[in-house]
């Protein structure tokens, strides 16, 4: 009688959620230092100082009921406007604050995106490996995934499988560099090649092929450059969180950039206005706008992340895993030593490693390890990493 | 080629914004203080200093890798069992942390619950006048909304009118008490009256109706009592908003309480954890949940809205106005001396006295006046509201 699929959606735990509660149960019978979870991606690395202060400032400094008081819907104008003076100097791309919607953090910016775009049965297509909720949102919305895997070996994408999966009835490519859960940031020549096949698609069918560019992790490479999609392909609209740069997952705070280059833009941003609407997600957290306005310029703290992925890189490729080059983001995609990754995890929780299989990600023969945690952690896990691989000699 | 639907509603402002946006422009003219902005209901009253310190005591102790993490799902368990708790004290009813939903403020409490209880053509019964942005929500997830007007003078049920609204087909009547645009609480033998039908049909139907009883007012009257409906009626969902009770709109922080004595309760408050998953809302704002358990005993100051109230409503029944007792909120719903309210809004305008048609709540013939701004702003607009019906003497 209630919606049969929502409450399945409800009752299904996601893997990711299964290992972290197995985790939390087998903390408490041999103790928290003896078990290594390496399956949720929640930052480790505190907010920034200047974060903490602003929002300490803000509470202080600013009279509350402006401070607390609904913002126009989108988000406040002069956040939008720093917003956009940023992304200009950043990446020199004529970003409008006008074309900016502030969001309650990544899905959100997903959800609304999509709702704005998708008619019912039109196809979005995502690159396997991918994050496994763009499935549940673009379903919710009436879309039909398709599944296009990358390249294995550097996880770029693979472009005679993308060509067989844009057909007519693409509606959106959902882009997410650097990626979960394979840490692979998409190279120039990469994001060159796929504006490429879109723009010839859409001639070819004489309809609008959007890039979502799903950014959370942007801020979090260690060397490499990430190309700004906008730059390279018209019909663009990046969602952007804060939650990973500001380790703030917690709060909620994001936004949907559509680029003033995409057909009829004005069209556009107004269905994201009026999915926002609809959806329920009028008015971004007010103190996390006007926070994110006075930190615009803060970056976060690399270096520990970085220094874990070397350690760890290093470590694991040295026993003889394979491991996908990690550029950015904080996850190590690691090939199963036997085909089937889920009994490979299996075999690690002999060792109390507790890994995610690939194939709720799209990709099966892998795994994913996190490595927003301690170093201690990683540090103590290594002689188990070791002994693992052991095994398959 | 994108959704048209969200198009129109993104281009569509509401009444309320189109006046909000003519008083903008009309202060700049004439100066701030000639003109009576009556439109908009974001409260005049800052956060109380408890709310304001418990956040500023958050930031400040708690290792903000905790205070700004992921919560579970749902919200924080200690959260929840804090809300629990409080329902159990306050109202003598047996809450269950498990079956609550923390959310991104009334909206989100909205969509979520609508989209979890939906099948596509089921019906949604709203009482006329009602907050407009019920039909957006029920709408977009499916659902067809059907109108049942309340009795005019006291804008209490009237019963006649929802026996013929409630069908089959139903699937929930939306109940808002202390009520957006009237003010008007339902007293306990409105809401008997409403669980004894709402019983007769559910058996005669062999179906589930629920009551999702919308709450942001609640902690807003000024003497009345505001029954809780879960004690009268067993398949009933609640959608509590902090907004309004404690000041911060802007903040986004409510919650979802399903009723242990709902039908299959787990299963339905498993639909409410799926459609927040597929909608994009896990994991409501960290530091406002934390906020809430650690204010949940704090009260709003309602000195300030009673006296708006009581000076506001003397003054316009002595000039001869008709208004409905306000029991509650923060608006006063005005009978228009002429048929066509939105007739009464233009003439007022001449005054420079922006009210808002009821057209919209779906109510002819009356206007929302907001009195959530200062006391200064009322007192110097009663000579011209005493002008104007003067025309109609």
């Amino acid at each position: 009688m209630i919606n049969g699929k929502m409450t399945e959606l409800g009752k299904k735990r996601s893997v990711i959620r299964e290992i972290f509660e197995y985790a939390k149960v087998r903390k408490a019978e041999i103790g928290d230092s003896k078990v290594f979870d390496f399956s949720i991606g929640n930052p480790s690395v505190p907010a920034p100082a200047a974060v903490t202060e602003a929002m300490k400032r803000l509470i202080s400094e600013t009279d509350p009921v402006q401070l607390h008081g609904y913002t126009s819907a989108q988000g406040d104008a002069g956040v939008r406007k720093v917003i956009a003076d940023n992304v200009k100097s950043r990446f020199d791309f004529d970003a409008d604050p006008n074309l900016i919607y502030m969001t309650c953090g990544a899905a959100a910016s997903l959800t609304v995106t999509i709702n704005a775009i998708v008619n019912s049965g039109d196809e979005i297509v995502v690159l396997a490996p991918y994050f496994p909720e763009y499935r549940v949102f673009a379903e919710k919305a009436g879309a039909v995934v398709v599944e296009s895997p990358c390249r294995e070996g550097d996880f770029q994408i693979d472009f005679e499988a993308l060509k067989k999966a844009v057909t007519s009835k693409t509606k959106a490519v959902i882009v997410n560099s650097p990626n979960n859960p394979t840490g692979a940031v998409f190279s120039e020549d990469t994001i060159k090649e796929l504006a490429l096949l879109l723009e010839k698609r859409q001639q070819e069918y004489g309809t609008d092929i959007y890039i979502i560019a799903d950014e959370p992790y942007r801020e979090l490479v260690y060397g490499a450059d990430v190309p700004y999609i906008p730059k390279y392909y018209k019909n663009t609209v990046v969602c952007y969180s804060y939650s990973k740069s500001f380790s703030l997952p917690g709060e909620r705070i994001g936004y949907i950039l559509v680029s003033p280059e995409c057909n009829n833009c004005g069209e556009l941003y107004a269905a994201v206005c009026g999915a926002g609407r609809a959806l329920g997600f009028v008015c971004a957290p007010s103190l996390l706008q006007y926070t994110v306005r006075d930190c615009v310029n803060v970056k976060p703290d690399l270096e520990t992340y970085k220094t874990n992925r070397d350690v760890f890189y290093g470590a694991l490729t040295s026993y003889g895993y394979t491991v996908v080059p990690p550029d950015g983001a904080f996850y190590l995609f690691v090939k199963s030593p036997e085909p089937d990754a889920n009994a490979f995890c299996e075999r690690a929780k002999k060792y109390e490693l507790l890994l995610v299989p690939g194939d709720d990600f799209g990709c099966k023969g892998y795994v994913r390890i996190c490595y927003c945690v301690s170093r201690e952690q990683i540090e103590n896990s290594l002689p188990a990493f070791k002994a693992l691989i052991e095994e398959y000699k």
